[in-house]
């Protein structure tokens, strides 16, 4: 299967927030996705864009059953290390069911590893479901380590009225 | 015991450092340490900043048996979720010893809250260790969800030759 990877562009905007809900549907949380295509083109398409995304393409003549050729994104940004100093989140890797195993999640892979080393990042990190083994065996198998299994990282997570609350604290201070 | 929050600024990075390790060894990760007073100052006191800084500052004559005055910290920056849009990680949040239990570690939270209400953040999220029951409740008090035991995400991290090959394969393509 031939495939192509590329920076995206505003206009790849619907594909991306399309493949977004395919992926949320996959993790079974789709009923948390918020984001709209003009939040993407507007904070990933301007002065100081919130984050960079990656497109796989294919041609013409091996397009999907619905006639798609954006089959695959990924979507990362830069975050900070106190300990390293500039560092890279892989928020999301996605490959249409029908064109796995052809190399192409593994290519935006290895570009989105290429990007972090050209902007100087120590380090590439991700976050995957417990239950994901396909996705927990493709970063094991590329070496990855699973810093929750080793270390013993919970994600903690404030929002809604709990950050609300937390805020309106401080404007008490 | 009287305390003030305030913004960090470039002088503020010895003392930065000097908490980075301390949390570090508390963590029992200080070989993990890199970073440099010159890179802190380097990357969160420039054109586009990687983080912001909070500092917690007590008076003179509350000052720590050492001497210092600069007694806590946190360091967050923005980040992107392509379910809600703009996002904040809470990397550090750290208070001497000594300065705990006067509510500096609240304080530094609230704060880092509104600043990620005023930047329009959906949510502010953070890693803490399995084993440091003090803050997991310390969190889990004030609504935060772990979203490691409730939805199961594990961190994943590629660095050193890992990322190195990754990137090598990129450039392959």
């Amino acid at each position: 299967m031939n495939f192509h990877i590329r920076a995206a562009t505003k206009q790849d905007c619907k594909d991306v927030v399309r493949m977004i809900m395919e992926l949320a549907l996959f993790e079974k949380m789709s009923d948390q996705v918020k984001i709209s295509r003009e939040e993407l083109e507007r904070d990933g398409f301007c002065q100081n864009p919130a984050f960079g995304c990656l497109i796989a393409e294919v041609p013409e003549e091996n397009k999907s059953k619905e006639g798609l050729t954006t089959v695959g994104y990924a979507l990362y940004f830069s975050t900070y290390s106190t300990w390293k100093g500039r560092s890279m989140d892989l928020e999301d890797l996605y490959v249409m069911p029908e064109f796995r195993g052809f190399g192409i999640g593994k290519s935006l892979l290895s570009a989105v590893a290429k990007v972090t080393k050209e902007e100087a990042c120590a380090r590439l990190q991700l976050g995957v479901l417990d239950w994901n083994t396909p996705s927990r065996d493709f970063y094991a198998a590329r070496g990855a380590q699973d810093l929750t299994v080793s270390e013993g990282w919970h994600l903690i997570r404030f929002d809604g009225a709990n950050l609300d609350n937390l805020a309106n604290d401080a404007s008490k201070i």
